[in-house]
């Protein structure tokens, strides 16, 4: 019965603006399977969850992502 | 002081982009009743916040629920 | 595809550590109800965790909940 | 190693849709700064995220804050 | 920057009180891998946090797991 | 009608099991005046929830907290 939320920048992916459909199916079908392997945890009851993130909305070092990467 | 949060596939409603605001009332006037009653919290302090996920970001059985329901 | 996750203090019920575990029972059973009356969704795939915390861990008011209740 | 989430309506801003990315900024420095100076954390592995809530996603005293701020 | 959280019932493990240590770690190893197979994000910045959820504070069909093994 | 979580590892403090109950205040007061004073939010209406994580269930760089600083 696992619940799983993957939070990640928005960005990357065909058009920048984030992973595609068939990454999110590789996240989703990945996670899945490691909880099954390492815990036993039935897929039918396993939830993953993407958030998206715009860059503005992610901070780490007290700067905003963007920030943070034109700095350096 | 309860906080719930309420994650939901963005789908169905008026438009099939998700709830109506009137349905989106019904769960947070629902939710915070509840809490009232069975626990006797106060819906002064009651926050409600629901989140509308895209069907590609939501994953079960290992699959993003959009594959999941072609499938079947 | 609902996931559901009720965050409250942790005091009140049999013991004044929480909720009893029927208390419990009827949060889940009455968030899940709700969710399948006002959006229809299926009651076999919502999920709903229900987080205590600890008192001195949620603030309000910028007060931990115990100093703003000995306050009033 | 902290890891914060800001959670907050989106309004208010320069446009009406959301703090500004000046004030995002402000939020991501000033959590930061308070986690380093409370705890010792250190700011290299202090994570910010901040979520923007549509007004009708946001419930309190059993409301959406839309209608809520029309009743008062 | 990814964050993922983890969300299982405590249970199983090697005193039925929860994944073993060396379980976790390949949890955590696994999803952090995982992400940067499918998406290059670096590990350096990858966070990952595990919550074990109390039996009866887990709720799916409208009953808590703990119930709803025994109905079964 | 800010809600914040605030999550750190299970550490420091007075008995080395996290922080004192003087140092949550602090985290406290601190976040609710720095979002009244940069989007000037009601504290009234601001939570602030601190969720401490066991050391073993926290990962970075692919490893449990405690394994990486062993390493190091």
């Amino acid at each position: 019965m696992p619940y799983v939320n993957i939070k990640i920048t928005r960005e990357g992916g065909p058009d920048g603006l984030g992973p595609s459909n068939a990454e999110k199916h590789q996240l989703i079908a990945g996670v899945t399977d490691l909880l099954q392997t390492v815990l036993g945890k039935d897929p039918k009851t396993t939830f993953v969850v993407i958030d998206e993130v715009p860059l503005e909305n992610w901070g780490i070092s007290g700067l905003p992502v963007k920030t943070l990467r034109q700095t350096k």
